[in-house]
């Protein structure tokens, strides 16, 4: 086990310590548990009577009524409370694509966490393909069973198209990678600003990451395809080249970054990072270790907000962020204050979904659940504007939002 | 709940009233329990610590390797011991073509069975395609969290392409409609020939019914298909035109039951059921209600076995059998002596295969199932030719024998 003293320890060589001591744990785990999943049967059977009411004859009659009357599905099977966690192993992590099978441990842990955070049984479905397009088929022919979809970890810009597609089938389809992120993010932004006085609206945000998460969360912010939320002021998104901007030569190339970089930078910036950064009051990231500086974060506009949530080592470390002046500061870290993980929304949303038989999860469902999570927290302090990933019940809350955004 | 007077009375009328109030208790039983199955963590998550094993960032560790060693896989996920049950929802039951939600019940049912029977971890797949090469295509593409494949209630003649092509997959493949239902009426016909001394070489079945149960019986008491297995003298199969034979002047449009007729029916005898049945020795019934009198029993040779599996009414009810001088009756139902039930076997045959980590389920392996169920029952008797189905220590006598010739 890891000591209170190693997971609270903050310097970077011996996080990189505990991380392989954690990384040895979790093998011998794996190992030993064969599986974090378990299918269990709510009934025993004992008698011929068990049998007889569980499958045949008696299960005839549960056939028969769904046969004729296709919703009440829901009142008498598992679709009312399942959810597939789909991958094709594509974008698994930071470690890029791996395949399907060495994807599962991921998806089984996705899993877990459905069950953990919202009583959600949760089942994983890792794909041989990486077609978009078999992808979507795959999906819509393993429905029947799933009250639910969510797509994990797969490459962009496919899981835009795939998730598009998959709105008219009936169930919720999230990928949690993008509105998980996203809508965490709002909420600890929200709680950022509400803390220092400053207003959404008067924020430049630069994000650095234009995949999955970074697309999503520039498009939240924005407002984009979310009627009635507040917007902020405007948004640069970089990848590794710089500054996504319609101008940039190899732009013309890349549909998905070409909409994005009409999207944001209204000015038609040009740049690298750190001059997106010069006079931005929040950086997001969703990119890789160690790529923003002190001396970036000193350009910025006085007391910014700072979420590095590369894992496992963040854009720029706590210290030095705070050392440089930053106000407040989050990671995807368990081991830092303000973990920007998912796992504070997508058991809530979906759970609220469900509770609602709502045929999609709408933007008003993600912005509510972005303003319960910020709620959630009842004394925003610099090293609290998100709650712990260990408080279950604020799923609830968010599930609550969810559910009553759902009618409207 | 249904006395024990109810459930042995053995008149038809009152086990028509006792099937209504098993349909009628079996609907409430489905309305409050909302789903027979729960996906459950094998762990809680109460720490930052068990977070950080089960999920990110130790899990990364379990990705990385799988990615390494792809048969890590088995040790280190669900994929050791999962099954999934794969229907298209068009044979279920004795209900017909109902469609992938309708079926599910059923599909739920099978995987409590697995639990309950053999503890492994089952999960239902209901697909919206019935078409043979996409269902093909489709387990291809979930494959990767399964460690087998049950193929459940799909009709003939699609179910043998579907299960012949996908014996290439790496996983046990196994349609449990042929072989579940074939290898249990083996180990019931072996008993029953042991009890009155007669041999199998000696014996002529027909076999009513030329769907995937009827077909899978023919071949397995021929030991087509199946090396170094005593065989049946002659089958006879019929459908609900009569026996199958070469020259019947339907047989040539449809080719699954010419290659039938070729396989049985040495002489090629025309004619119907109650042609068939004279002189023969056993009459298994994979059919319908009532198609077999006592007059016809009668005709059969001294002593017949008579295996109507009929659900839930059998070919003959076995008072009348007995009457008419069978020697040894078995049903499909539970209220009945001699239950010819699947549960018998498919557990014990995946637990078997999945400990020998087969990548098939070959005819020895199957054989071997028949003889352990067969020899699972210490004292043969008239109404005891076959185990109970509540006796679930049975599973482990046929996952030893089926485990034991994977390797041979």
């Amino acid at each position: 086990m890891i000591n209170k003293e190693q997971t609270q320890n903050k310097t970077e060589s011996s996080e990189t310590k505990s991380t392989v001591d954690i990384f040895e744990e979790s093998l011998i785990m794996h190992k030993n548990l064969k599986g974090k999943l378990r299918v269990r049967s709510k009934l025993e059977i004992n008698t011929r009577h068990d049998l007889a009411l569980a499958y045949t004859p008696g299960v005839a009659r549960i056939c028969e009524t769904i046969a004729q009357d296709p919703a009440s599905v829901y009142d008498l099977t598992i679709k009312n409370n399942t959810v597939a966690v789909v991958t094709d192993g594509s974008a698994v992590l930071g470690l890029g694509n791996i395949g399907p099978e060495a994807a599962l441990p991921v998806m089984e842990g996705k899993c877990m966490l459905f069950r953990e955070y919202a009583k959600i049984d949760a089942f994983p479905i890792c794909l041989t393909t990486q077609d978009t397009q078999e992808i979507i088929e795959t999906v819509r022919r393993i429905a029947p069973v799933f009250g639910g979809i969510n797509l994990e970890d797969i490459a962009a810009p496919r899981c835009f198209e795939i998730e598009t597609a998959l709105q008219d089938l009936g169930i919720p389809v999230f990928h949690d990678d993008q509105h998980g992120t996203s809508i965490t993010l709002l909420a600890a932004l929200m709680n950022a600003a509400k803390l220092t006085g400053k207003r959404l609206s008067d924020l430049t945000v630069v994000i650095n990451g234009a995949g999955a998460a970074g697309t999503a969360i520039a498009e939240l912010l924005l407002g984009h395809g979310y009627p009635d939320t507040e917007a902020v002021k405007q948004v640069f998104i970089c990848d590794r080249t710089g500054i996504l901007s319609p101008d940039r030569p190899d732009i013309s190339t890349l549909p998905a970054k070409r909409s994005l970089a009409t999207l944001t930078n209204p000015g038609c910036k040009n740049g690298s990072l750190a001059d997106a950064l010069v006079g931005a009051d929040v950086f997001v990231g969703v990119s890789s270790a160690n790529c923003v500086t002190q001396a970036m974060v000193r350009t910025m506009n006085p007391d910014p907000f700072i979420f590095a949530m590369a894992n496992p080592i963040p854009e720029i470390m706590p210290d030095d962020a705070k050392a440089a002046g930053a106000a407040v500061v989050g990671t995807g870290r368990s081991d830092f204050n303000n973990q920007i993980n998912n796992v504070l929304i997508f058991p809530g949303i979906f759970r609220g979904a469900i509770n609602a038989r709502s045929a999609t999860i709408t933007p008003k469902m993600k912005v509510a659940a972005a303003k319960a999570l910020a709620q959630s927290v009842r004394d925003i302090t610099p090293e609290a504007v998100i709650p712990s990933v260990l408080d279950k019940d604020v799923s609830y809350q968010v599930a609550k939002a969810v559910e009553a955004a759902a009618g409207s």
